[in-house]
């Protein structure tokens, strides 16, 4: 199959039609029009097979899970989506992988009215690289450099959940059947907080998605922000399937430790709290207050009795 | 070497300051302006090591021509290069490697005032992604669907000149001392013609640029455009090098058929003529017009005695 034929059949004829794109896929490049008083986010991720994904993984989660992840930066941010660009590089041109890739990521492309407007598709190891671009009213993204002594912590969802799913992966823990496929659904496709970062504008000083570790993210909003943290570990969002699998120590170092769960850690001045939580009721995303900055640098990690946790905190080391 | 550090010492403190970049790199994304009443022009292109580009190439050079060949796309919609994302995947934090890599990358950058605004870098078989962003006035870029009949095809540079270094590279051509030189530079470092697509805005109907062949991309203009092309083909622009290392009739099939020169293809109207000739002669970018554009479908070789050309065409297949 011709590379033109792969990318008009399964991309350019699947992919919605936003007013703001004036040409998309099939010339050199693509044109845009940026909407006028926002600011463009702009964001880039790279997925290699068996590094980022195990082999085994369906073409439908691959491609879910690599637009994912570059969403998951824009919600940090507190950016809409509107576009993206899509570099894959394929062994071969397979009709049916490539059916359920383009299937996987243009469900969610469309599921936040997301457009593809161009890429690259070349032959080699199979990796998936793409940008993701979008917008939000100037001084209102989420940096991570602006935590301030007193904010509170808050995490969206619970934690553990994708470690502990590709744990069972590579046969170090046996899961129960019941809790399977909930597990293996928060690693194959965790749900970018896109509507929750958009929130949080005007409201949270800092942000990021937990990518890497809780405790390894939120170090990057301490470094940045010249802040501390106390956060404490038996507040952490702990989903059932993790309790039940795990017992609670070692739940703990999976929500402080394991990478890939794409949830929210932001923090919020205490004088907004409250419009915080008035606002989060009206959503889905479950959310919990985990601690506080403070102003002696460092990450403190505390039970609430009192008592000092001493485990590890180390996250994902990429190299 | 730590991600971080890496990211820090090779790439955050070598790229230059843009006004235009709110939030470069060291964040979950970056953060810029577009210019008021400009279109927004997005590319990206992956090179795969020993398919883009042969494992022996130095890293200098794959930084720069990593970057020239989408800087190639924004010249070929005649479009001004302002910000890249860099998705660089490599199989170990070499630092010799990483200091070239980034030096090679970044001289080009810096000669058209780009800024890296943001990227990953992530562990596995060695393979760069850069998206590349510009900006043109509104409806002055160049697409391939734009050329009309009575158009004059023109042609920047030398064709062929990369395909011999190729084939060089892969024993299949001796090439003497005195070119070699010459020929790798061409193949590693081809010049992005970014100048010149900006100065084809508002006269050019239409450009491509040549990455697979002259015949193969022209043939993306004709059949966008619905419309053919006479092309005369001892009139295709060769380097002296090119003729030294090849008979008439092989160098006229490099020419039209091999990939890699990174000139620009464009089409512009007879009244356009004197314009464009006089806005080309100021600058030092070489062109020649090759042919013309044709009511009827298809594209027609010919020598200019009036012999027709049945050589072979096609260019470069991905798949």
């Amino acid at each position: 199959m011709h590379e033109f034929d792969i990318i008009t059949t399964y991309f350019t004829h699947q992919s919605l039609h936003r007013a703001d794109v004036i040409y998309g896929i099939g010339d050199d490049a693509a044109l845009v029009t940026a909407p006028l008083h926002q600011e463009l986010v702009i964001t880039t991720d790279t997925l290699v097979s068996g590094v980022h994904f195990p082999l085994s993984t369906s073409p439908y989660d691959i491609g879910y899970k690599s637009l994912a992840v570059n969403l998951s930066d824009l919600a940090a941010m507190g950016a809409t989506p509107a576009w993206i660009t899509l570099a894959l590089t394929i062994e071969q041109a397979d009709k049916q992988w490539l059916e359920a890739f383009s299937r996987g990521l243009l469900t969610l492309a469309k599921r936040y009215h997301i457009q593809l407007i161009g890429g690259d598709l070349t032959h080699g190891p199979l990796s998936i690289t793409i940008a993701a671009f979008g917008f939000a009213p100037p001084q209102q993204t989420l940096l991570r450099k602006n935590a301030k002594p007193g904010d509170l912590i808050y995490v969206t969802g619970t934690l553990g959940d994708a470690g502990l799913a590709l744990d069972h992966l590579k046969k170090n823990i046996q899961l129960n059947n019941q809790d399977q496929p909930y597990l293996m659904m928060r690693f194959n496709q965790p749900e970018p907080r896109v509507e929750t970062g958009e929130l949080l504008r005007n409201i949270a000083h800092a942000a990021i998605d937990i990518s890497d570790g809780l405790a390894a993210d939120l170090g990057h909003i301490l470094e940045q922000s010249k802040v501390g943290a106390t956060v404490y570990v038996d507040q952490l969002p702990l989903s059932p399937a993790l309790t039940r699998a795990l017992p609670q120590e070692e739940a703990i170092k999976f929500a402080l430790t394991k990478g890939d769960d794409y949830e929210l850690c932001f923090t919020v001045p205490i004088d907004k709290q409250a419009t915080l939580e008035k606002k989060l009721a009206s959503q889905t995303c479950p959310y919990t207050c985990i601690g506080s900055i403070t102003t002696q640098p460092g990450l403190l990690l505390y039970y609430q009795d009192g008592r000092q946790y001493h485990g590890k905190t180390a996250g994902y080391q990429h190299f």
